[in-house]
Formats: C-alpha cells, sequence, structure tokens
C-alpha cells in the first residue's frame, strides 16, 4: 500500500553539465555511494543486463546500465566518441535518468560526466574508510589519468594521506599528474612500481590495464586495496597470487566475479562493502591483515549520487 | 571524414508529452516510419539487446530499447505502472533519447506515449499502402483497445476504407470501439470473427493473444494482413496455416522470428519491408495473393518519428 502519497505529474527536471558540476562535491558523492552500497545488498535491489552498444561508427560505442531499488529507478548513460578530442570535445559522457519509483514516469535527467568521476572515486574512498588502517597515510596510486586524479583527491577526505605515490608506464604523464596533486597541496611525487608498493599503507589502481600491475611479495601487511579499473571480461589490475593474504570486498559480487576483478579468481570468499557499512560483517580484523576491495561499478551508485544531485538542487 | 560539420555542444532539447501530442498526426508518423523501415535493412544500422527491467514491484516494468543508424543513435524507454489507473495516471508511458551521432552527447529527450501509438499504427499504415490492393475497402480490426483505434485511423488514411468491423472478446469494448469509431466519421460495426475475415480486403490484429485469433480458411484471396501485436515470445495472433498460402513480410526479420508473429513458423521466406520500399523486392505480386506483414516493432522507427517531431518542433 502507497496510500498517503502524493502523485506527481509534474515536469521532467534537466540538470546541464553546468549544473551539476557545480552541485557536485566529494562529500555528495561519499554520502550517495555509501547509501548506494547498502541499497545494492537489499533483496528488492536489482541490477539489470548491460548494453554495450555503439554508434554509426564501431568506435563510437554508448552503454545503457539500469537498475532498481525501492527508492530509485533508472538507467545510466555512457558514451565514448573517440574522435570527439578532435573538435576540442570531451570523448566520455554520461547522463543518469531517473524514472518516478511510484508511476515509472520520467522524473529527471542529469548530466553527469563530472558528476561520474566523483561516483567511481566515492567507492574508493567508502572502502577506504571502512577497510583502510585508521593511520593509513602512504597511498600510492597507478593510473596517470583523469580518474586517477579524483581517486587520489577522494581517499585524501578520508584518511590524513602525508605522501602519495604515482606509478605509471609513461615517466611524462606520471610527472604531469604529481605536478597536478602537489599544485592541489598534496605531497606527491613519482615512483617506480616495486618501491611505491613496498612502502604504501593503501594502494589504488585506475588503470585499463589486462594483467597484473605489481606483484603479490610487494605489498606490506596492513595494506588496503582498492581495485578501481576493472569493469569488462579480460580487464585485471592485481596479482591473484595476493587473494590468498588477503580479505576480500567488493560492490557486488555477482558483477565483481564476472566483468571485475574477481573474474580471474575462483572458489575466494567475497564480501560486499554494503554489509560492512550496514555492521553485519566485520571489514578489516587485524592491523596486519591486507584487504582489497573490487570496485565494478553499479549502477545503482549512479542513481543515489544523481538523486543526491537532484535534492540539493531543489533545495 | 566529416570535415566541414558543425559539432554543437548545444542544451539538451526536452519536447514534453503536451507539445509532442500536438506534433504528432499519422502523415508525420508515415513518413518517418516508411524512412525507418529503410534504414533497418542498411548494413549500418544496429539494433542491440533489449533490456525487460523493472520497478520495485515485479509488476512494475520498463524496457530500453537501443539502436543506431548512419543518421540516428539513441533509444527509446517503455514503461508499465498498473497501478497508475488508480492515480488517474496513464499505466503507459513512452520517451525516446536522442544521443547526436556525431559526437554521442545527449541530444533530445521527446516525450512519446501518444507518438508511439501513432508510431505503431504507421507500420500498419506503411505496410497497408506497399501490400494491400489498391481497391481494399473492407478493414476488419482484431481488438478493441487503445491501440487497435490508432490502427483503423491509420489505415483510413491510406486506403479509401468503406467498412470497418470491430472483432472482440468483450461484446461491451467492441461496441465502445465501434462507437468511438463512428464518431470519429467511420462506418464501423461489431461483427463476429468468421463472418468479419470473410469480408475483409484487409485484417488487422492488435491484441495481446497467445493463439490465433481466426481460420485460415477463414481469409479471402487477395487480402492483407497486418498483425501488429506480437512482441514477445509466446504471443500470436494468426493461424500459422496461413504462411503456406501468403506472402510474408516483416519490420526486421532477425526479431520478427523470435519475438514477433513468425516465432511460430520454421524455414519460412520473410521479406524485410524496407526491400519492397526501396523496389529491391516486389511486394504483392497478384490481385489473389494473401500478404502478411508482421510488426515486432523496432527501436529505429522510434527514433525517426522522434527525430522527425524535433525537427518540425524547431521549425
Amino acid at each position: 500500500m502507497r496510500s498517503g502519497i502524493e502523485y506527481k505529474v509534474g515536469n521532467m527536471i534537466y540538470l546541464s553539465e553546468a549544473q551539476t558540476s557545480k552541485l557536485i562535491s566529494h562529500q555528495l558523492a561519499y554520502n550517495a555511494v555509501k547509501q548506494a552500497f547498502v541499497a545494492a545488498i537489499a533483496d528488492k535491489a536489482s541490477l539489470f543486463p548491460v548494453v554495450n552498444a555503439q554508434g554509426a561508427n564501431p568506435d563510437e560505442m554508448f552503454s545503457l546500465k539500469s537498475a532498481a531499488t525501492p527508492e530509485l529507478v533508472g538507467w545510466k548513460t555512457g558514451s565514448y566518441w573517440p574522435d570527439n578530442h578532435k573538435h576540442g570535445l570531451p570523448c566520455h559522457g554520461t547522463n543518469v535518468f531517473l524514472l518516478d519509483p511510484l508511476t515509472g514516469m520520467l522524473q529527471a535527467v542529469i548530466a553527469a560526466t563530472t558528476v561520474n568521476a566523483y561516483r567511481t572515486a566515492a567507492a574508493d574512498a567508502v572502502a577506504v574508510n571502512y577497510l583502510a588502517r585508521l593511520d593509513a597515510a602512504v597511498l600510492t596510486v597507478f593510473g596517470t589519468g583523469h580518474q586517477a586524479e579524483y581517486e587520489v583527491l577522494a581517499v585524501c577526505q578520508v584518511r590524513t594521506i602525508t605522501k602519495v605515490y604515482v606509478v605509471g608506464r609513461s615517466i611524462c604523464k606520471a610527472e604531469n599528474m604529481a605536478k597536478r596533486l602537489v599544485e592541489k597541496g598534496i605531497n606527491a611525487q613519482v615512483c617506480d612500481a616495486k618501491s611505491a608498493c613496498e612502502q604504501a599503507d593503501i594502494i589504488v589502481t585506475a588503470t585499463t590495464a589486462q594483467s597484473a600491475l605489481f606483484e603479490a611479495e610487494w605489498v606490506k601487511p596492513g595494506c588496503h586495496i582498492s581495485a578501481m579499473g576493472a569493469d569488462k571480461v579480460g580487464k585485471q589490475e592485481l596479482p591473484v597470487a595476493l587473494y590468498q593474504h588477503a580479505r576480500l570486498f567488493c560492490d557486488f559480487a555477482a558483477q565483481s566475479i564476472v566483468i571485475g576483478e574477481f573474474q580471474h579468481s575462483r572458489n575466494i570468499a567475497i564480501t560486499e562493502i554494503g554489509r560492512v557499512i550496514d555492521e553485519s560483517v566485520l571489514g578489516r580484523q587485524s592491523d596486519d591483515e591486507i584487504t582489497i576491495f573490487d570496485s565494478s561499478g553499479i549502477a545503482i551508485q549512479d542513481l543515489f549520487v544523481a538523486s543526491h544531485i537532484l535534492a540539493l538542487s531543489q533545495s
């Protein structure tokens, strides 16, 4: 029964990229993604099959990722048109579409290209906050792209990070990224993979890699690792050998073992982070254990972040 | 090469139901759907897997149907929230989303609930215009719902219909439908299935049936049949026995044989209507033959109709 609820037939709300990029913050994304991870493990949450579609040319791609929870129903579209940069436009684009869960009517369209970077980084920050040691201070990041930078900034919101090591295949790109972080007041420098891992309290991987970025024995006891990159069959960032010495977490197990980092392992126990957040399962159980979180990315995150943005825009 | 083309980074355009229901017409839908059927058979056209999703309750459903052609990229969402009528709201809702094929950016959101009824009926009208005898005058319609009425009105645009027979399981609903058609100046009356088929020059089925609505031997030589209802596994409106005595057409063969009317037959030759429209294949080849068109409904129709509406709104 839903009596007493007001059924709206109002106009659709559109929030442009200019609006949403002003409204988004690490704090908003963190709160929304934390809620989303709890919502994702509820019985009534559903993730539907992902559509990987394309434009007229096969290298132009867009995806439709839909989900439903009792509070939120909708989907996210991500587009990648590789020639856009030739025309001074971003290659990636994201929009989130919310249906009114009471009526199925289109409630809002939320341009979310910048929001998407915060949303993905917020998954990392939630995992770090629930799984990393409280005294974690040294952060190593693999990846020198746009997203890697957001990951560092989001992690810096939840731990007192005194040192960031940037590891990249291109020294030039790694140096540029370190420079950008320094300009934001972060003590960052380029480092080689082995040395950076050996010193890290937290390792974040934000790459498009298809094989392990480092060796299992380089990781010190007590380290937390957030693997952000794997979201397709064939992608991999972590050494499988690490799994037997670590406690494993993910956003959504059914997806993580198919397209996420844990596609490369079998017969392993993986805990959904929502169960740690809602306190039904313990997260880190000792200062010495290694924790791994795999973010494969779920549409429920997008719906919650979009919904928080929408609420803020109307407040 | 796409040099010389203007790359737009403009605002998204939203057309509300109030706007689109004023802009839509049988003529616009006819022209757009005819173009869509030709576009659908081109090498560079793609239809992507359909997502059948749901809301928080399992009887609340929405679908995402995406497609791409060189001119148009996007998707349609149909929603069905069965309790809406209790709140004075329509249960069905449709929106079409267009991406800019040059950049992948969200170009327009077009509320298309009324438009959708015209779009589906237009497929019928295109088939009738290309396949029915020019002197076809008696139309029999199976189905007494909202959509059946649109089908009759669309067919009346392309043939001089002097008589419409309405066949329905509920006499009461059939009489109401006949009355509504009479109020629109159409010579309509309720009739039993056998007698209605025996007299029909054109038969249109617009039902949710899961078995044949009439018998093959009731259909007279020269009749054209448009089967509009089947769009899911398990649906059926026509007697399979009719196929061996008829020439068969559809909107999109790969879909028609899976979820359309022709899912119930094997080893039959089916011609896509686009090939008749572009004159690469003959349609009706004699006054005596029976022609059957199966409309399973394709997202390319939705993109073309939405695009025509968008163009009209900007003119």
